[in-house]
């Protein structure tokens, strides 16, 4: 069994995290810890996650459960995230970071802890999408200079800001990186009006916004007589939880080194 | 029994009328008229279709199965048909009419006959696209103004030249008109990049462009918790034979006037 | 503005009717009823809800609020259901009720009250579920005697304990109603082995259980060379909650009676 | 430039096949066969197949040809194909075969020719079907021992007799064997009435017929929080002669041996 502590135990992500561990065969749950000084110190880390009383309080100090704990999951911002590494290397712990937003000296300042900590860095911990990425390259491969034209579609909800979304670049970049393709060359992000005939070399996108959905993304690879199409579905935020759970629970075996999402899944 | 005759029968959609009549329990080949001095002249209709030998051959001119006859489909040019709308005029007959492209003139020429001659005059026969509009009048009456987004997604062959489809902006206008909203307006036929989050009453398009679809639209509904998804899917140019033999078995029992597909289903 | 009181404001429906009456911009809070000695009574009805504090404390009896309030909305269970519209009579109050599980005596009494209460009484007041029922009842008139064959697909969560789902029979009690048909005699719910070439008036279901789908019904009508597809897909009870309120609204301007989901939408 | 010669080309499946190797830029057509004594000895190849006249008469007799051709396809029967093989033996030819039906003495007999011929025997050719059992291996891998319910869904046309299709077993039992399973412990192919809560291990299957479907297959992995579908789509027959043609121009650079598709992909 893994234990785990998961750090900013509080917040929407901490609190999914915590409903993740309790049902987790393999992984149980070592401690929580919120922000030095907030009033939730103690509060009781079940019924903070609506799972129901746990008896575990949590604490606003990783020294305090230090000898109950395998492995840190981190969603929270670069300063704590680096501090926690700094923890784990003094202390033989393991962790799982899932925050975003490090600028390049940062990002080399985590890099930097690899050889003295065993961690799993992933900017979308989801197990599905990781796979998804894996599929599109086998099919790209297999597929793209055969005459299957492909388009990549993806539906989120009304807030949603900007597109295509990072998720739908990124599963283009993967397939045009396996063709010997760029997106900056091959990417159609938009087509309107008298736009002519698909050219046989292009990656289309198209965008839909609408509602409460949570994010959806479809890859169509389609020719004369037949279409593939390989599709992910995110329904809440547990993905992303469960994929971090899977990803503590395998480091927990692993040398020293930074580790990808696709280390994680043996892809 | 409508008796059917069919007017242009060695073309690709006077070929695919043929098998449709053939599967029409209401409805019977009475005849298949080819171009005045065309070599296909005396070719059994049957052989000329695919479905084997019908005993029954190409003629040049209607004059010469007119006692057969109850009703003309007519998927020709506009020179064409309105020369057979004046026969059926002149002879009692009845008229189902897919030819496309005609000018202003030539359409109030069309529209004249209308006292004398019951017909069917539509750009789209297919039975299924025509109930979906009806379909998506009747939901964007029952859901526009309640906070539903609404998203209409198109899917056609690497060869189409514009975007959206003709049928999607259709599809479009249909839900704008039932909402005292306009495309003009509230149309939003690319995203990319930071484009913002969506507003209200926004009529987002989708467009894919990829191997051999025939043509696939789907009309998205969508608010917090729940979507409705209405959508239409041709797979062979059979949907509009299908729809036409349809009408023409409608028309046979129709007074004189110029009907649409609407009228034909009773929507 | 319609002023909406929640019956049962602790539970997971009422915290989520809560909400859908905070986004609803032509409804206000009126008030939240807890069970009669429960410890929430007191407790901020907005903090309940998890939409922060309102101001508003629960209430365990629904005389201290009455004349504040014009709408009930009540999804508890039929002896409180029954109190309350005894309770709408006599002050005069108008009642949405989502109550399920009411026996033939206690449907009868609901039903006695339909000459001094305006109240809607629905077992789904999804806007969308309902909206899609009409949508089949239009198609299935438009096609179903014309050789399109007609399918219902439905997809739920791993727990779901029974198949195909009510709606999933509801959508097609409604198609074989509107065809002269009955499920009873067209229903195929299962297909397995050399169970030979479709019928033509069958009516088919197909069943998916999976992960935490909360609940996808898709009604295909195929025929050679087109498709129609009917979807209708929840992720959230919001979409019964703002039923519910929407519910409330209409309901606030109608006489006495007992109205539908139907008669809401207008459909 | 391979050069391929088919046999049975005045067949649906054959007419098929000229149409694909006309449109592959790496093929040329090299001869087309008919039965002995057939009456379209003689016959132009391009006329037989639509595709406007080629200058090429079909023959009926492989010696005819046998300097122009480098691979042969045959999609005709067991004893044509095994007197083909003969031929291929003593001429150094090549062979792509998609005949079925062979009994096992049959198949012994095919196999004895791997070691004089190279040859593509594959029940289906399609290159998406192939490609999809390889993705699906790969996810089930991923994904099957973590939480994930693994549902398969198809549809096909309403002539279809068998339920579920040869390939949607194909594809429960290429996921079945990688997880260690079977269909016959853990298929589940029909779920009606009260069923019960889904279990962790069972591969479940669902069945549509309905229209004119060619063939679906999806295959979905569903977990809390998210969902990866595979989907193939089969348009026409075009695919299986498009993988036949990829094949052959495959095959052309292979030593002696029986191959797969599998293998023709790389996958």
């Amino acid at each position: 069994m893994t234990r785990i502590a998961i750090v900013g135990v509080a917040g929407r992500m901490g609190r999914t995290l915590v409903n993740a561990v309790q049902q987790d065969a393999g992984a149980t749950l070592a401690g929580g810890i919120v922000e030095p000084g907030s009033s939730l110190v103690g509060a009781d880390i079940g019924e903070l996650a609506g799972v129901g009383k746990l008896g575990m309080a949590a604490v606003d100090s990783l020294e305090a459960i230090a000898d109950d704990v395998d492995v840190l999951i981190d969603f929270t911002n670069p300063t704590t995230t680096l501090a926690n590494l700094a923890f784990c290397a003094e202390h033989g712990k393991r962790i799982v970071i899932g925050t975003t937003g490090l600028k390049d000296d940062e990002l080399a300042e985590l890099d930097g802890f690899g050889d003295r900590v065993p961690m799993v860095f992933a900017p979308n911990m989801s197990v599905g999408v990781n796979l998804t990425l894996k599929l599109l390259e086998t099919a790209a491969k297999a597929l793209g200079d055969e005459g299957y034209d492909i388009e990549v579609s993806e539906a989120h909800h009304r807030h949603k800001v900007d597109a295509p979304s990072g998720t739908a670049l990124k599963m283009g970049e993967v397939i045009a990186e396996s063709l010997g393709r760029t997106l900056k060359e091959h990417g159609v992000f938009a087509r309107e009006g008298q736009c002519g005939p698909r050219t046989d070399k292009e990656i289309g996108f198209a965008t839909v916004r609408a509602g409460d959905i949570v994010g959806e993304h479809t890859v169509m690879f389609a020719t004369e007589g037949e279409r593939i199409e390989i599709t992910h579905k995110a329904s809440s935020r547990m993905t992303f939880a469960k994929g971090a759970v899977r990803a503590a629970r395998w480091v927990a075996d692993q040398d020293n080194g930074r580790y990808s999402m696709q280390d994680v899944l043996g892809l």
